[in-house]
């Protein structure tokens, strides 16, 4: 029986990744857990693959400093560009929060014609659409960057005229495609769930690859043999790279109940 | 006579710097430019002053060893927060964009109520407020921050309802202050300015600080004895330390005549 006390790191370029800690912390509630935000060099989704590449190899580096058993990828966009890299350098197992999105995707979908939205980094990586083709080869996958989902989310603004006049704009495309699955493929997304299931009507299941990434993790760590012992109290961490105290404000957006200590890290 | 062919350095985090850059090309068109765009660590606005002064720092460094002869920091945060260090550190001239456009803007306004627009940094920074009431005590100074504008004009969506919108909200709590004068406080503003003044009305003066810059720039070369010699042809360099190809494209937008090589670095 497994007895592995070391947390599980989850990094992602800022807070979107909170969404994976929470499912995280729900799904495997007595595993300790580390997360870095990357928030000096934050957003990842607009910069090219060599930079995005060179990012998460420093964090993933800074958190197996951290001695973590294994390692969340929570950034679409870093997953999207650094993944296979990750894999084949790391010692750790490493899980990306694309290929439990494609899963959920095509595990809802009735027609088959599923939509993404990203940043532009995770959407000209095409991974998503490889993902999903690699599972089921006949599904038809489209597209669409959505840049002013972020700073809208970030801006607090997830209500009212301009958020929904915003995806009206990058979602009408999508519709005119007979999509009936939506895949949020940026963990900043579900903070404007409402609106754009309000814009893509009842028809259009969305799916937020979260809480399918926290049962590929709680897959990932019983086929290891890396469960920590049993009634574990867990611990908490948070890492960021710029300002703490923002990052501890942004955060409860995402996680009502779990508070810990938010530390400055330079790397 | 002065003599020297050493360019002129000016930095930005991204592309706005170049609106700095173009005033400059016109205000002294025989010196040579080399211009940086932190492009890797793009946006600062939103970033904590500490992380900007080490980036900013950074940025002057590598253009010190591009031998300038005076550096112009054309980002309003990095101006706002890093130009008192970058000042008292560097032997080279140093020159902001926040104390030309508190100028522009007292030169310009008949009632002395000022609005100032910017990043959450600039905004909280302060400076403009602090450079204005230096300048004329009794001026009134309204701020407000503007996180959305930035990627607008990166997305390109300068007309049409969603700009119109977003503007609206920002700016009406300026205009019930009854501004005459707004100075649009971050480099990537002027993009927007089309729909600004129509969301102000043409009661109000929309100041940019690239062209004010430039006078003062050409003041201090001038005053330092730094011109080049007469005639000079000068020389354009771009580096960036992130994606040269997205910065040529975007750089279409601010620069219409002028074309230069793109050179990626790493710092």
């Amino acid at each position: 029986m497994a007895d592995d006390s070391r947390p599980i790191g989850i990094f992602d370029s800022g807070v979107g990744g909170l969404t994976v800690f929470r499912e995280l912390s729900r799904h495997l509630p007595e595993e300790s857990l580390v997360y870095l935000g990357d928030t000096a060099r934050v957003p990842y989704g607009s910069k090219s693959r060599d930079t995005v590449i060179r990012y998460a190899n420093a964090c993933a580096q800074l958190l197996l400093k951290q001695d973590v058993k294994l390692l969340v990828v929570a950034c679409n966009t870093a997953s999207a560009f650094a993944l296979d890299a990750l894999k084949s350098t790391l010692s750790v197992p490493v899980v990306g929060v694309v290929e439990p999105g494609a899963y959920a995707a095509l595990s809802r979908t009735k027609n088959n014609h599923i939509g993404v939205i990203g940043t532009v980094g995770t959407v000209a990586s095409k991974a998503y659409t490889q993902a999903i083709l690699h599972l089921r080869h006949n599904a038809a996958v489209y597209t669409q960057a959505c840049p002013l989902f972020v700073p809208l989310a970030e801006e607090g603004w997830t209500t009212g005229d301009v958020p929904r006049l915003v995806a009206k704009n990058y979602l009408e495309p999508l519709l005119m495609r007979g999509i009936d699955t939506l895949v949020l493929g940026c963990t900043h997304y579900p903070l404007l769930a409402s609106v754009i299931q309000e814009t893509v009507g009842i028809g259009v299941t969305l799916v937020d690859s979260a809480e399918e990434t926290a049962r590929t993790v709680a897959d990932v760590v019983k086929n290891h043999n890396l469960a920590c012992s049993p009634g574990q109290i867990p611990q908490y961490r948070f890492l960021v790279s710029d300002a703490p105290e923002n990052f501890l404000k942004t955060s409860r957006h995402f996680l009502k109940q779990v508070s810990a200590p938010v530390e400055w890290v330079d790397f």
